[in-house]
C-alpha cells in the first residue's frame, strides 16, 4: 500500500512495468507447467488402469477424459537487460517472441531488454503437453497463462488478429522443479523390504511381510522354464486360495541364468504364496514398497494405548491409500471415488496437509466437460465433490485453485440442477446411482432427504466460490437456490413426531422411516436449531432402534456428528470397540467394513466373493480426523486458518498431545486434566475451554465467558501454558 | 416381406434369433472397430501436426480433441454351434461373456451354442482403443455397439446393475480388414519417383520433379559430416530463395559410410534445392510420392483440348489434396478447413465417390463436445459443415452415418443458435472469425446476409436429419426455425430497387452494398422465385460493376450459380480463361488464388509473404464438379441416387463423354449435338433434354414435355442411344 504514494503520478504503463518487475523477482524457481487439470487427468488414467482382478485388466466404468493435445503457454515479461532463456517441452513445440515464430525448434533464445511476450505452443498426444522455461528472471511457473485454443488467425495481408476472446487460465504445476523431472516419467518412490517369514505349504511357499503393504514383488535368482504362480493375500486365507484370491499373477518363465526380476505391476498384500511350475527355481523373494512421498506433520498420542495403536494403524492405512491420488483401497478398487476421497481430504488436513494431492484428486474426479454423468456415476458423489472444494478452501485458503476450477464447478452444478424434478428436488434418474451407504434394505427410491441436504451444501459451496472469483450474479443465484432448498427440505422432511428428518418422499408420500444419514449431516452442516439438535441426538444418534451403521464410511459422519454434539466420551468408547475390534482380529490396517458378529474368514467376504473385502481402506482411517478435530479440537474458522479455534476435549483421556498442520505452520496442543500447552500457527487462534477452577496463563490474558467457559487468544509461534481444572 | 408369413406364428425370441442369424451370415468379414469419430480425430491430430513452416512446428490454432481412452464394445450373438473366437486389441483389454469377466487377457475364447453377449473393454491413452474379433460367425464390424461409459455398477451382493441408461452407438470402422492392419500404424502408400532434371546452381543443385508433387525426399549414397540444407519450392523461385521459401529442412549429417536416407516428413514441391555443407556428399536424390489410395471412377473428356487439360490438372490437384482427409493445400496449410473441405466433398462425388474420406473429414472437423468455438473458429465454416452433411446424405443415402453423427450435429447447432442476436440473426461475436472470402475491403460487420443464408440451409439440414433419426420434435423445431429465418432474411435483405439481396445490416441500417455471395448461394439453394433469379442473374452475376471474385474458392459457387441458370456456355469460356490462365503460366496444379493482372513471381506471393500462396489448392479443382454436375448433368434427386436426373448441357462443346460414380454403379454419358448414349446405375434415372427434332430411342420410350423438352426413364445397367438435335 505504501508503494501507491510513489507510483500514483506515473503513467499506467509504468505501473504495469513495476508490477511485472515485482513478479519476476518472485518467480526465480522454474517448474514444469501444463494446462490445469490435464496432467492430473492423464496421471489418474494411468493409475486407475493399473488395476487387475485375477489377472484381468479391470478398469473403471465411467467416462475418463484426456488432456488437450495442443496447448499454448504465454507470459509477458519486462527485462531490464537481455537474458538467455532455455526452453524444454514434452512434445513438438514452437516458440514465439512478440507473436513472431522463431525458426526451427529453439532450445535456447536470447530475449532483448524491454517488454516482451513469450509463447510456447506444444503438441503431445501420448502424454501431456508440458514446458519448462528457465532464465534469470524468465521462468515457467503458475503465473504463466495457458489455453487450448489461441484463435490466432491471420487476414489476407498476413496480419494476426487479436486474441481477446481467448480464455486463458493460470498454468497448472506440481513439484517438478528440475529439467530432468519429466512429468510423463513420474513414478512413486520405492523402498526394498524383506518378508519376515516364509513357510513351505504343499508345492509352494507362503511369504509373510508382517503387515499389510503395497508394492512390487521381486524374485532373486530366478531361473528355469515353466509357469510361476503368485497369489496375493491381504489375509493368509486369501493367499492360499488360488481359486478365490482377488489378485494373482501367472508368469511364463524362460531364463537360462539366474536373474533378479521385479514384477511390472504393484499389488496390495501381506502374504504372497509362490508356486513355481516346470523347473523354475529362485533364491528368495522380497518386495519394493511403493509409497507417496508426503510429509506427516500431524500427530496424536494420549494416555490410552489402544487409542494410540488405533491412531498409528489409521495413519498407516491412510498413507497406503494416499498414492498419486487419494484412492479407496489398495487391493480394490484402487480407484478414485469421490465419497471416499472426501473423507481422505479431511484426514489429510490433520496428517499430511498435502494440498497438491487434494487438487489432483479433485481434478481427476471432475474430468472434463461435457458432464455426461454424476461423478463416479453416483449422485451423492457429485455433491461430495463440491463439499471437498468447500473444505479445501476452508483449510488452505487457496483462492488461485478456486479460480482455476470454477468453470468446471459451474458446468458440474448445471448438470446437477438440470436433473431436479418439478419440486426442485433431486431423485435418481436413469443412469444415476444413489449410493448413500452399503446398508441392507436401504431405500434409494424417490426424493431421498440425504441427497437434498448434500445438494444444499453444494449450492452453498458454489455461492462462496462465485464470490471468490467475483461472479456476483452467480453468487446471488446459487445462494438463493441454496436458501430455498433448505427451507423446502425442512418443510418436507422434518417430522416433529419423530424428532427427526425422515428418510425420503416417494411419489408424493412422505416416508415414516427415519435413518441416520440426513440427520447426522444436518448436524455437521449446522442446519438444525438447538432444540432440533438435542432431539436428533436422543431420538436418532443415540437410539439403538434406528438402523445401525456398519461401514467405517458412514461411521465417520456419525461419530463426527456425535463429537460436534460434545459426545467425545461416548465416541472414544465407540472407537475403541469398533477399531479396537479389528485390531483384536489381527488387522494391520483398517477395513472397508467390519461386522463384529462375523467369525474367522467370514470377515474377508464381500460383494458375494470370498475375499471381496478390502482390508486396507482409506475410509477406515477416520480416527486421524476425529482425534485432530474433536479431541485436540483444532479447526479453521475462516479460510486458510486466518482465524482458527482450539477447543481440546479429553473425552475421558488422562492426557493427549498432538500437532495439527496449517498453511502457516503447525499448531501444537498438549492437554491433561490440569494443564494445557499450546503453540499457535500463523493466523488468529482462539483457545476455548471449560475449567472448574479459575485458569492461569502467564503468556496471555484469559477471558471468562461465564458458566465456567474461558477464552484465550493465541498468536503465531508463541507457546501458552494454561493451568486449569478439567 | 415374404418371410413374415412364415414367422408370424413363432415366438418373439424365435424372430430375434432368426434376424440374428441373418445378421451373422452377412457379417463374415471382420474389421478393426472403434468409437465413432475417435480414430478420425486421432488421425487428424497426427496429420495436422505434421506441418512445418521454415523448419518450425506449425499447428492449428483451434481446439483439438482426443479419443476416449476407455471404450466398451459389445454385441449379442446367437450360435447354432460352439465357436472359437480370436480377440485382438490395441491397448489393455478384458473380455466378458454374458457379463462375466474372463481370467487374464484372452486372445482366443470358445463361445458355447446359444444366445450370448460378448463385451471387450479397452484402455489406450496413446492411440485409439480398437478391437478386431474373428470367428466363424462372430466378427467385429459396425454392427457392434460402443460406449465410453458403461455404468456397470454392482451392489453389495455383487449383483451387476442393468445398463439401460448407457448410450450405445454403432462402432466406427474403415477398411482395416486384416489383423495385421493395426489402425495406429496406418500410413498412406508411397511410390518411388525420380527427378526429371538437375542443375548445379552456386553451391547447390536444383532438382526438378517435372510437376507439383508431394512426398519424402530420399538421398542415395549420403555420406560425410556437416549441414545439409534442403529448400522446397512449388516454383523454381521459391526453391532458390532460402530466406523466403515456406518449407525447408536443415539436417546435421554424420555418416561414415554411404547411406540411403529418407526424410521423416513429407513435403509439397516441384523443385528441391539441395546445398550440402562440410564434406557432405551424395550420389543422387529421388522421392517417395505419397498418395491416398482412392479409386477414380469419375471421368470427363470432350472436344475441347484445353478443357480436357483443365480437367486432368484439376483431377491431379484434387488427388494431391485428398490425403488422410480432405485438406486445403499440400504446402500450406495442410489442415482440414471446413469451407475448403465442403467443396472437396462435392468434387469427390464426381471423381472418387469415396464416402469414408468424407466421413473422416466431417468427424475431424467437428471434434467433440463441448463446442467452444465455431469450426476452425470461422462462423461460415460451421455452416458449411452442416451443408456437407446434407450433401453427404443426398449423394450416398447413408443413414447409418447420420445416426452416428446426429448427437454432434445437435450440440453444434445448439452452439450456433445460442449465438443469435435479438433479431434471430447471427453476427460476429468475440472469438468468431467471419471469413466469407479473401476479398479486399469486404465488410464483415453486423448482420451479413450471406451468414444468415448459410444458417438457414444448416437448419434445413438439421430438419432432414432429425427426421432420419426419428427425432420428430427436433424435426419440427428445426424446420420452423429454418422457415422463419428464410422469411425474415428476405424481408430484411431483399432490395427490389437493387434486384438483389444486399450485403448486410449494421446497427439496424440496411447496407446498400450488393455483393455476389448471398445472391449466388440463394440461387444454388433455390431460395429465389423465378423472377428474382432472372433479376439476380442480370443485376449481380453478369454485372461487372459488382465486386469481382478472385479466388477459385468463391468462383466455385459463382460458376455453379451461373450453371444452375443455364449459362454453361458463358461458364465454359470463364473456365478456359481462368483455369487456362494458370496453365498458360505453367501451372501443373491449380492455385489458391489467381489474379491475371499480376506478373511473374508476383503470382506466388500472399499473406504478405513472397511465397505465401499455395500453388496446389483443393478449391482450385472445381471443374471436376462443374463438368460432372452441370455439363454431363448428372445429379441425385433423392438420397443415394434412389432417383436421379441426367440433363446434359454441351455449353458450346461438340461432344463430351464421362462417367459419374454413384452408390449403385457408374452412370455413363456420351453427348454430341446429334446423339446421346447413356448407361444407367441403380435407382430410377430420368434423362431430360431439349431437341430441335423429334428424338428417337430404341431402348425406351421418350416422353415429350412440350416446348422441345423430352424425358426418358433410365434403368439400371441398360444402355440407351438417343438420336436428337442440339
Amino acid at each position: 500500500m505504501l508503494l501507491c504514494g510513489f507510483i500514483k503520478k506515473r503513467s499506467l504503463l509504468s505501473i504495469i512495468t513495476f508490477v511485472c518487475l515485482l513478479n519476476n523477482v518472485e518467480a526465480q524457481q522454474a517448474t514444469w507447467i501444463w494446462y490445469p487439470g490435464d496432467y492430473e487427468i492423464w496421471l489418474a488414467n494411468k493409475m486407475e488402469n493399473r488395476r487387475t482382478e485375477r489377472g484381468s485388466f479391470y478398469p473403471v466404468f465411467w467416462k475418463i477424459d484426456s488432456h488437450y493435445p495442443l496447448v499454448d503457454f504465454h507470459k509477458d515479461f519486462n527485462l531490464v537487460q537481455p537474458e538467455e532463456v532455455f526452453i524444454y517441452a514434452e512434445g513438438s513445440y514452437n516458440v514465439k517472441v512478440d507473436s513472431k515464430m522463431l525458426e526451427g525448434t529453439p532450445t535456447s533464445i536470447t530475449v532483448a531488454a524491454g517488454r516482451h511476450r513469450i509463447n510456447v505452443k506444444v503438441f503431445n498426444q501420448q502424454s501431456v503437453p508440458v514446458i519448462y522455461v528457465k532464465g534469470k528472471t524468465i521462468n515457467s511457473d503458475s503465473s504463466w497463462f495457458v489455453t487450448f485454443e489461441d484463435k490466432e488467425w491471420i487476414d489476407e495481408t498476413g496480419k494476426t488478429s487479436d486474441m481477446s476472446a481467448t480464455k486463458w487460465l493460470n498454468a497448472g504445476s506440481w513439484n517438478f522443479n528440475s529439467i530432468s523431472q519429466l512429468p510423463s516419467q513420474f513414478t512413486l518412490p520405492v523402498l526394498p523390504q524383506a518378508a519376515i517369514s516364509n513357510t513351505q505349504i504343499n508345492s509352494g511357499k507362503l511369504f509373510d511381510f508382517g503387515r499389510e503393504t503395497f508394492g512390487f514383488i521381486k524374485f532373486h535368482g530366478l531361473k528355469g522354464r515353466g509357469q510361476l504362480d503368485i497369489v496375493y493375500g491381504e489375509s493368509k486365507e486369501e493367499a492360499l486360495s488360488e481359486n478365490h484370491a482377488e489378485t494373482l499373477d501367472k508368469l511364463q518363465i524362460n531364463l537360462d541364468t539366474q536373474t533378479d526380476s521385479t514384477l511390472a505391476l504393484s499389488k496390495a498384500f501381506r502374504y504372497v504364496y509362490v508356486v513355481p511350475g516346470g523347473n523354475v527355481t529362485y533364491d528368495s523373494v522380497s518386495m519394493l514398497y511403493e509409497y507417496a512421498n508426503v510429509q506427516e506433520p500431524g500427530n496424536f498420542s494420549c494416555s490410552d494405548d489402544l487409542i494410540n495403536k488405533i491412531y498409528q494403524v489409521s495413519k498407516y492405512t491412510f498413507h497406503l491409500n494416499t498414492r498419486e491420488f487419494f484412492i479407496d483401497g489398495i487391493k480394490r478398487d484402487r480407484w478414485i471415488w469421490s465419497g471416499d476421497a472426501y473423507q481422505s481430504y479431511l484426514m489429510n488436513y490433520y496428517l499430511f496437509f498435502d494440498a497438491p494431492t487434494v487438487q489432483r484428486t479433485l481434478y481427476a474426479l471432475r474430468g472434463k466437460d461435457p458432464v455426461t454423468s454424476h461423478i463416479n456415476t453416483i449422485m451423492d458423489y457429485s455433491f461430495y465433490w463440491f463439499m471437498g472444494v468447500y473444505d479445501y478452501y476452508l483449510y488452505t485458503g487457496d483462492k488461485a485453485f478456486i479460480n482455476q476450477l470454477y468453470p468446471r464447478m459451474q458446468s458440474m452444478m448445471d448438470f446437477c440442477l438440470n436433473r431436479r424434478n418439478a419440486n426442485g428436488f433431486v431423485e435418481g434418474l436413469a443412469g444415476d446411482w444413489i449410493f448413500i451407504d452399503w446398508a441392507k434394505g436401504l431405500s434409494k427410491q424417490g426424493e431421498v432427504s440425504f441427497e437434498q441436504l448434500l445438494l444444499a451444501r453444494s449450492l452453498e459451496t458454489m455461492a462462496i466460490c462465485a464470490s471468490l472469483v467475483n461472479d456476483d450474479q452467480g453468487h446471488q443465484r446459487y445462494q438463493k437456490l441454496a436458501d430455498e432448498l433448505k427451507v423446502n427440505l425442512f418443510s418436507v422432511y422434518w417430522d416433529q413426531s419423530k424428532h427427526a428428518l425422515v428418510h425420503s418422499r416417494v411419489k408424493g408420500e412422505r416416508s415414516s422411516n427415519v435413518t441416520r444419514y440426513a440427520n447426522m449431516f444436518a448436524i455437521s452442516f449446522d442446519y438444525f436449531d438447538d432444540p432440533q439438535k438435542q432431539e436428533v441426538k436422543t431420538h436418532v444418534l443415540l437410539n439403538d432402534s434406528i438402523q445401525k451403521i456398519t461401514t467405517p464410511y458412514m461411521r465417520f459422519y456419525e461419530l463426527e456428528a456425535l463429537c460436534a454434539m460434545g459426545e467425545q466420551k461416548y465416541v472414544l468408547k465407540e472407537m475403541k470397540d469398533y477399531w479396537g475390534g479389528m485390531l483384536n482380529l489381527g488387522a494391520t490396517s483398517f477395513w472397508e467394513e467390519y461386522d463384529p458378529t462375523k467369525k474367522g474368514a467370514e470377515h474377508y467376504a464381500m460383494y458375494g466373493r470370498e475375499f471381496g473385502k478390502s482390508l486396507c481402506h482409506a475410509w477406515g482411517a477416520s480416527p486421524i480426523y476425529l482425534l485432530g478435530k474433536y479431541y485436540l479440537g483444532v479447526k479453521p474458522t475462516s479460510a486458510g486458518y486466518a482465524t482458527y479455534s482450539i477447543a481440546p476435549n479429553l473425552g475421558g483421556l488422562q492426557w493427549m498431545q498432538g500437532t495439527v498442520p496449517t498453511p502457516g505452520g503447525n499448531i501444537n496442543v498438549y492437554c491433561s486434566t490440569k494443564e494445557m500447552r499450546i503453540t499457535g500457527a500463523a493466523g488468529k487462534g482462539s483457545l476455548t475451554f471449560k475449567s472448574k477452577s479459575k485458569p492461569v496463563c502467564k503468556q496471555g490474558t484469559i477471558v471468562s465467558k461465564g458458566n465456567d467457559l474461558y477464552e484465550l487468544s493465541i498468536e503465531n509461534g508463541k507457546q501458552y501454558v494454561v493451568s486449569y481444572k478439567w
